[in-house]
């Protein structure tokens, strides 16, 4: 962790330096990738068993490629009562949230008589990846399953790998509850090489989503424009912007709740009070030892950690657009009025009583959100991802009349006579 | 050109084939982009002028970096009058579109007493990629340029290459009625990643749009998740669905009008009728010759074209969803008929006044769509492609009561201490 203070005589380099660092894994990575979205396009099923047995060891046609909505059902029925009732409100809130996304569509005539529109609708068939060992999570499962079927998706594909062919229950119970319609015991690369080219099992899908490691990652960035993808995701981060009148108890766990998720994970905390960032610093340090995930929060808050001393919270503000954080708490009295100087953040948790957490799991808007800066230009999981535009175009003769000769005189000047000879033939002019 | 009857034996693999042929550039192109991207990250401006005479031929310091807005306003005073009022004219209409796609914000709190939104904010920095050369479209600097000052882009950036050091006075004029800020004199993937990264004079940008060639084309896919693009983009395709009471020289017209832009474009006619099907083939052979563009319409209508006899029309549109058209027309009597079962194009021309050119260029709906059967996932260019959503939450301590424990039970369940620990601190439970 760094200590850095906003008026110190380096500080402009040194949170340049924290801006610019990049968590993001390298890539020989990207040459393994390609060799493997290679091997599952060209052979399909067979790159997917050779490549299931070197990863996850074992024998999909031994222990089966596909899991059945049965299993997914027995799954759901097997969880303990408090886990299924959190899951159901879990679902029913995200689903509740994402239905409100959907777009109108647009239908309407000019005063030229042109009729303009533009008319939404969903993919055919959408991809989910959910990851296997310690990043499987059930909420993850959520929130990419809703939104598609929210946006009116017709087939959700799930893939997911079953290290040693051990499924986990609580994914199984979340696609049920999600209304995952096929899931295959696949991971990795070859799992989004699948998805996009399809196999002879699996059949391809439009857009593929959902987290995963380096490699996962990477298959979507290559895969990009073969299917739809949602966001090239890096590690995860947190901003927390807190006065001083804050319990640092609570303000070390909402830092330790972005630490624990990967030693790549970032969490940095604004404060314009030096006593409390003293003791969100030793309340980090309390914490620690006493969580299952100590290992991983210890590295990730040692390596990427920051402590940001600012005059004003107002004065954090301008430093935390640079950041574009994925999360962005505003524990403070104010927090809205905090809030209307944001430009760049994936999502905000305004107030002291809104920890990041509460939106990982029930709060309702997507937990998929633009890592690594990108909250600059990009947005989190929508229903939108899961759908595409087309616009259209209606004339009659007096419209074509009254806007079709600019047309006609645009297309000769950019030397497409064609262009202006389709316009120009129905205005009796060809 | 080949011609398919949708009734005969081997059909069902001929239209496979059509939908599968791939035009798009293969790729040592990709290994000299990665290259020419590391150049201009690593070396910045001497980069760019070491790429610029090479490729466009002068002297960036002898000819200049930049071309300010004094010289983009002269050429817009210096256009025929004719000219002037049809940029305008295709200016304004592109703007009132454009403005009616900006999203609206939402604010509202649920019966848990949870606030809940999203608020859109334009992203700070755009590029539009203009080519040069054969492709150096004013509409194309219109139809990117728009959407971005409607979505509220401060800084607009254009990047174009200037062969020989000419420029083209028709795309100054563009950039002057769509209220481009800053224009740079450099092209090809180097201009790309000089948006991307910045350089000494250019500064980075967050969103690059803009057709393209091939080179230009991988290095917006490299580049994605270091900037937002609009998509990836290949070669441009039209399909027409008419009835046999449609002039064969104007469906002749309309297949050309995307014949002539590439040799890769495609041009693809179904109809009900044989003797409309050979009237229009040869609409086609007899206006090739007298077009400027013969040679590219030629080539690309004898290797891309086709004409598919189909039963009714009807039958034609699953084939069309197939394709997943740029362009589709549906030029008969009941086109909103056919339209309803349209589930995937980019963008639709109903009836048999609407050619596609007049939306090229002035109807107001972006000419920059989803290509190569992209339409199955992506949308055509919108403010959206320059909008970011931001999410946010607040909760008070009743509404944490209320979802606070069933955030605790599922991050206890994922494995995550420090996700439940930062909720039940506040639940005063922890």
């Amino acid at each position: 962790m760094i200590r850095l203070d906003a008026t110190a005589p380096g500080f402009p380099d040194a949170f340049t330096a924290l801006v610019n660092a990049r968590r993001e894994a390298d890539d020989d990575v990207a040459r393994n990738v390609t060799h493997i979205i290679r091997r599952v396009r060209d052979e399909g099923d067979a790159a997917l068993a050779d490549l299931t047995r070197l990863f996850d060891k074992h024998e999909l046609d031994t222990t089966g490629w596909a899991i059945d909505r049965a299993e997914c059902l027995a799954a759901w029925e097997g969880l303990p009562d408090d886990l299924r009732a959190a899951l159901e409100l879990a679902a029913e809130r995200i689903a509740v949230y994402h239905a409100k996304q959907r777009p109108e569509d647009r239908d309407e005539i000019d005063a030229q008589g042109v009729r303009l529109g533009a008319r939404w609708s969903a993919v055919d068939a959408a991809g989910i990846y959910v990851p296997g060992g310690r990043a499987a999570y059930p909420s993850s499962v959520l929130m990419n399953a809703i939104p598609a079927k929210a946006a009116g998706v017709r087939r959700l594909v799930m893939v997911t790998p079953t290290p040693n062919g051990e499924v986990n229950p609580l994914v199984l119970a979340a696609a049920h509850i999600a209304g995952v319609d096929e899931l295959w015991r696949v991971g990795g690369a070859q799992a989004i090489a699948a998805l996009a080219y399809g196999t002879q099992r699996i059949a391809p899908v439009d857009v593929v989503t959902g987290p995963g490691n380096a490699w996962v990652a990477e298959a979507k960035r290559q895969l990009y424009g073969v299917v739809g993808i949602d966001m090239v995701a890096g590690p995860s981060e947190i901003v927390v912007v807190a006065d001083g009148r804050n319990d640092p108890e609570w303000i070390a766990a909402d830092l330790l709740s972005q630490a624990e998720h990967d030693p790549t994970s970032q969490s940095i905390l604004f404060t314009d009070d030096a006593a409390f960032a003293d003791a969100v610093a030793a309340a980090v340090e309390a914490q620690i030892p006493q969580l299952a995930t100590a290992a991983t929060a210890r590295t990730s808050w040692d390596a990427n950690g920051a402590i940001v001393l600012v005059p004003s919270l107002s004065d954090a503000i301008p430093l935390v657009d640079r950041l574009a954080p994925e999360h962005l708490e505003l524990a403070c009295d104010d927090a809205e009025a905090l809030f209307a100087q944001v430009r760049h953040a994936g999502s905000v948790f305004l107030g002291r009583h809104t920890p990041e957490a509460v939106g990982d799991y029930v709060a309702g808007p997507n937990h998929v959100l633009p890592t690594g800066r990108r909250a600059r230009f990009a947005s989190g999981l929508s229903v939108l991802d899961f759908m595409k535009r087309t616009s259209f175009l209606a004339l009659d003769p007096a419209g074509l009349a009254a806007i079709g000769p600019a047309a006609v005189a645009l297309a000769n000047a950019e030397g497409l006579p064609a262009h202006a000879k389709s316009v120009a033939l129905r205005l009796g002019k060809g």
